[in-house]
Parts: C-alpha cells; structure tokens; sequence
C-alpha cells in the first residue's frame, strides 16, 4: 500500500510487477488483460508469457511484492515518536486529499480483495495483509506504551481495531457518492485514542 | 440487510424481486443469470424479460426493495431502550455464529458493493444505503440523549463511525481466512462505547 513500491525494479520480475501495478493503476482488475501489461513493459511482451501462466497469478504475484516492500520498509526503522506514527497511519486511510494515482490504486485493492469472496488465494493474500499491517500498528502501540507515552493498553486489540476501520473508511469512500462522513469518523477515532491510548 | 425481507411477496415485481434475491444468495452476483433469477420464479420467466431489461437492473432494484423494507421495519416502532438496541446493531454486524444464508447474503452484498468503484448506479445505492443506517443509528443515539441514559455527543458523528466500522467489519470477514481480530474489534467497539456514549 505504499505509493510506487516499484520505482526501481530491479530485474525481470520487478519490472513484469511494475508493468502490472502501472496496468492495474490505469485499467483496474476487471479491464486488465495480459497485452495491457505488455504495453507498459519495456522490453517484449513475450516475456510476460514465459514467466507468469495468466492474469491472476501475476496479480497476487505483484500483490505479495508490494506487501513484501510495505513490510520491509516498516520494520527497518526504530518507532522514536509512537503517537506521531500511530497518527500518520491513521491519517493515510482518511486523507481527503489524497493524490489521484494513490486514490485510484486503493480503489483497485479494494477491488482485488472483494475477489477474496469467491477466491481462496485472494483471501490468503489479504489475510496476511491485514496480519502484517495489524502486526506493524500493535509495534507502534508497544513502543509507546514501552516509552510512557500510552497508556497500558493491548497492542493487538487496538492494532485489529485500527486495520478493520481503515478497511472500512477505504472500502466506503471508494464505493461512496460522498465524504462527509469521513470528518465525523476522524474525530470519533481520536475519542477512541484519547480514551484508550492517550496520556493526557 | 434483514433476514428474509421476501418472506410474503405481493404481486409480480416482488415475486421477481424474491426470486432475485433467492438467485444472489444462491449463485453469487459473478454468476447471475436471468435464467437462473427464471429458475427461482413460480411463473414464467419471460415476465422477468418483461419487466426488466437486465441483470443489473433487477439487482438494483432488489437492493432498493430491501433497504426501503429496513427502513419501514426500523422507522415504525418507538425506541424503547436505546442501549439495548444499539448493541443489537452492533451484535448483527460481529454475529461469528450468523446463520449460512445470512452469511451468504452479507458476502453478496459486500460483492455488490464493490461494483460501486466502477459503476455510479450500484454508488448511488451504497451512498443512500448508509444513510439509511446512519440515520437509524442516529435515532438510536439521540433517543438514548433525550432519555438520559447517555450523554451528551453528537449523534450523527458516533452513527457514521460505527456504520463505518461495520462495513470494515463485514468486508473484513468477507474477504478473510481467519475470524481471531472479531472478537478484539468487539471488545474495542465496546470501550469507544463507554467512552462517548455509556453513564457509568
């Protein structure tokens, strides 16, 4: 869920995934086909064929790459303002102003895991994502209570609760005519810190 | 969003309208044919031709049948114990022992919904469909002000974001191989609860 996780890519692979997060970005899952991620990648199509068997094995390919990068890119650093972080993870699923290219990938995740309805890998997938993003926020959670900033408090709770409302924020906005809803559920998310997590 | 809300259809365009939904919770919307919707209907199946032009459209105006029939069942009766009936709202949501075909029609919904990132139609619905459950919630609330049984708060804010948490939750579970975070969402729900809402 990063921005561009494939800004460099690094071998075949890396640049088929990028074709396919750049093809997924501008057609979503259902208008995707194989020959549209050929037309974003630098060198022949062909290759794309040679390596991946069809459209949802290069997906859920691209998918566990992204979470790959995610997951690395948060645990390589230490969590020295826990309310700061706690608070940028929360404002990134509620962030009005988010730009188009990141809007318009978040309606395609959204898009992708309602597969998972009918899709056993696409649930694996998703079901690890929330575990890793669960995973990162209940990190957050525990350095600050380690640091004395919050209150004693279980990391794991407040860690699903957190992933489950910004699924729900993300899944509404992108399914919504409307966000007017979105200020009311910021304030309402800060009452549950303050009252669960906050020293005043 | 109610059980059965086709238990006893009155005349033709309900009769199809059960049949519809009797079809989704059967096949999913992936899979939904007029001659499957045909299959579920007492009479001939060219009436569905008749009076519908096609898939999307039946569906459609299913969902719109089923959220005027909550709207009626909820709006016509006094709110006689505003705590009790807000944690049924709650419970509906978090239910880890809902019954199959329940269960089946939420995931279709959940389908349904995810429509709405590329179809205005099945947007418009979503957008009015949580208004209607904002606004329930909402009554709920205030009811519970004007009894005194809890606090002062803005009523519209506390609807939006449990509306808001039970679409992460549904999507969540719908979407999701292990059901362990339910059960710490509830415990959660339950504490931002206390904290705006509850007197001690």
């Amino acid at each position: 869920m990063t921005d561009d996780p494939f800004a460099n890519p690094a071998g075949t692979r890396e640049e088929i995934l990028a074709a396919t997060y750049r093809a997924l970005r501008t057609h979503g899952y259902a208008d995707l086909t194989i020959s549209a991620i050929g037309d974003e990648f630098e060198k022949s199509p062909s290759l794309v064929y040679r390596h991946y068997d069809g459209k949802d094995e290069l997906v859920l390919d691209c998918l566990s790459f992204m979470l790959e990068r995610f997951e690395a890119r948060m645990t390589d650093d230490d969590i020295s303002d826990p309310r700061r972080r706690l608070e940028a993870f929360v404002e990134w699923g509620l962030d009005e102003e988010m730009p188009p290219a990141r809007r318009r990938m978040v309606s395609t995740l959204i898009e992708l895991r309602s597969r998972a309805i009918h899709d056993g890998e696409y649930a694996d997938h998703f079901t690890k994502s929330d575990e890793v993003f669960e995973a990162h926020v209940a990190d957050i959670v525990r350095s600050g209570i380690d640091q004395g900033v919050f209150r004693e408090c279980d990391p794991d709770r407040v860690a699903a609760t957190l992933v489950t409302m910004l699924t729900g924020v993300l899944f509404r906005w992108s399914t919504h005519d409307t966000e007017a809803w979105l200020e009311d559920v910021r304030i309402e998310i800060e009452t549950y810190l303050e009252a669960t997590l906050y020293r005043d």
